[in-house]
């Protein structure tokens, strides 16, 4: 399958990026918010797995490729725009490198970010540390 | 309650800016991805209803303001990285300007972008065009 008519309608900005958030498939997560470039889009849909740009890291960021939790794509969508993404997937495990499920685990409350989640895995663990 | 605090951990980017998704409080749709700037947070948390930054206006936009599509906030997250915000919201209507339900209407199928789902309000209707 090309990629040729998914990528041309997608609005990618200057950089080349386009924000694409992570949504558990059953359950509804939102799970985190990464950046995807072309090259990331081409290769999540051809390997059906998600594979997002690092912009820390200025390279493709194959995730789980280190820790092992990785992201199954059930679907992948664009918005009305065109400048924005949403992948459903199957998350292997834990989403964030906190170790915790999901990136979004602090709430405003009470005028402070408080934690709203614990890890449920060491990241000691998740990017062998030991 | 000042935001202070609140504001403080969030990395906006050189634009001023951080990407905020907004999801269904209840039922985990993820309706849209805005912006915000650090006044459209402010106003947010004071008001209790979602207010983004148009990049297209250069200006806050009040959701539904004039549509009267509005987002009561229930809960507003922050990521792992602060550089991304998840707006738990309770939207009134539709939050897509198309009429439809959410923004992530078109799905990567058979190599093109299908739609998914349909207007339930006609544009005309949310914008006073008549």
């Amino acid at each position: 399958m090309t990629a040729d008519a998914i990528l041309g309608a997608v609005a990618f900005d200057a950089q080349g990026l386009v924000p694409a958030v992570a949504q558990q498939f059953d359950t509804g997560e939102v799970l985190m918010l990464a950046w995807m470039n072309r090259d990331a889009v081409r290769e999540t849909l051809a390997t059906g797995r998600a594979c997002y740009f690092s912009r820390s890291r200025g390279a493709l960021w194959r995730k789980g490729e280190t820790s092992g939790q990785t992201q199954r794509l059930v679907e992948l969508r664009l918005d009305c725009d065109g400048d924005a993404l949403l992948l459903l997937v199957d998350q292997h495990g834990v989403a964030c490198h906190t170790g915790r499920r999901d990136c979004f685990y602090r709430s405003a409350r009470y005028g402070e970010w408080q934690e709203i989640a614990a890890p449920m895995v060491a990241p000691e663990r998740l990017y062998g540390g030991g």
